[in-house]
């Protein structure tokens, strides 16, 4: 067998595609634009192609995106204090935090300061619960993204049994939650668990979200399982993706699988928010 | 093998005798006195019993209890704006919504209206993300007492894996963040798990939190097993208690396991809350 391609960048497309006419429908509603606000700190070189591909997909859909560069050794009170006044800002419909941030910074801190009504990113304590219960609300975007590409495949998931390897706040935690709701049975595998293979054995759907380049066995995957590889480094995906693709029903390439899926659900989730502002003004 | 008994009534009992000795050094320290809010809407009889035991145990570790009882018929409005006053009110150190609430009441909108800082009963969305980063804050108050329990017993949980059988936003879900945290591999199964027996045979330690009387039968914990029955139903727990009794390590009974743990945190935590609201007056 050889796994079907779970393909983020055409399911990403398709979704784009519909972001682009719901932003053409507010332009004409509303008179303005949505716009998202881009906040990095530091230089790090990746984090700024991210922050410039996500402001070109803003571009090419119709959004307005805004960058704030901060300097690398601005303190936690500085950011919390910027990231609150775009948080009152009327023209300000989405925000994202470039993540990582420099050591010194509270993250946590920070990401508290996005007010929940403008976190399209899903990183804040309220958007997490709200994954977690099941009540709408924002999502991460790679777990959200995920979620997006295994419906657009129609992947069961209600009684299957779901592996996430990996425990972040805004990648492996969320995830899990997402598909609980779902009604899959789910378990955290992480770096402290004992038996992973053993685990994965029993894995109708594995999503793994770790950053460790092939960390995940071609033959730990059951035969017909679904794999998800939201891991990136060095080009490289968690999973040793051609062996893993002689077992699995259905794969994510990397890149060009979760990847595509995460900027579209952030676009996605910033036209919502800019709806739900003008809903409450 | 007969497993070792988790004692709650005996760990509880020890908790308590700290927090009488916290609330005293409190009140010598600030001149009053911790001060828990208990909220009931209805007149459910088992709620009745649970709203007073609650009051008794404050008044024996010498802390202020205060209920506030309402109308069945109450609005969800209604409801919010008594625990917004409650929240705002510089005399209330914790409030404590009694559940179930009457079916018309949007119970989320209710427990977000309790302001986090007094949230002893670990019931918000902040209390819950905190519980699941590892952040501190309150605990839900049977998932902290359940932790508490494992901890006095020096209960192993780092790389062992842990099953938790049921996903509600204040027992299941916060239960299963609390072991993550501590290094555990965790799933959660729920009704919709195809395979419960066979999730429940690779448990090392299972936590029951569904409240089916017996749903999980003894035969099916692996020898050597820590079990933790957090279900409550007509006097019986999850677990068929006798057969599990033979095959697991440590298991708590039913009653006088889980339960009285629940209370003592709740306790705890609302002293921790009167400190902290001093601390930042």
């Amino acid at each position: 067998m050889t796994a079907r391609i779970l393909d983020g960048r055409a399911v990403s497309a398709a979704m784009l595609e519909r972001v682009r006419r719901e932003v053409a429908e507010f332009v004409d509603a509303y008179d303005r634009t949505p716009t998202l606000v881009t906040v990095l700190v530091g230089d790090d070189p990746a984090s700024h192609t991210y922050v410039r591909m996500k402001a070109n997909r803003c571009a090419k859909v119709g959004m307005d995106s805004r960058r704030v560069e901060l300097d690398a050794t601005i303190s936690t009170e500085t950011l919390v204090s910027r990231l609150r006044e775009l948080s009152a800002d009327a023209g300000v419909d989405g925000i994202l935090l470039q993540h990582p941030v420099p050591d010194h910074i509270d993250e946590r801190a920070a990401f508290e300061a996005i007010d929940p009504s403008k976190d399209v990113d899903g990183v804040t304590r309220t958007s997490f619960a709200t994954m977690a219960f099941d009540e709408g609300g924002f999502r991460s975007a790679t777990p959200g993204g995920i979620m997006a590409l295994l419906n657009a495949y129609e992947v069961p998931l209600a009684g299957k049994h779901a592996v996430v390897v990996g425990r972040s706040p805004i990648l492996g935690k969320p995830v899990g939650m997402l598909l609980l709701a779902r009604d899959a049975t789910v378990t955290y595998c992480h770096s402290r668990t004992a038996d992973l293979a053993d685990r994965l054995a029993e894995a109708d759907v594995v999503v793994a979200a770790v950053g460790r380049p092939e960390m995940i066995r071609g033959d730990w995957i059951k035969p017909g399982a679904v794999v998800v590889d939201a891991g990136y480094a060095d080009n490289t995906g968690d999973v040793e993706y051609a062996a893993a693709a002689e077992k699995a029903s259905f794969i994510t390439p990397v890149p060009g699988g979760v990847g595509p899926m995460t900027i579209a659900t952030l676009l996605a989730q910033t036209v919502g928010a800019a709806r739900d502002h003008e809903a409450t003004r």
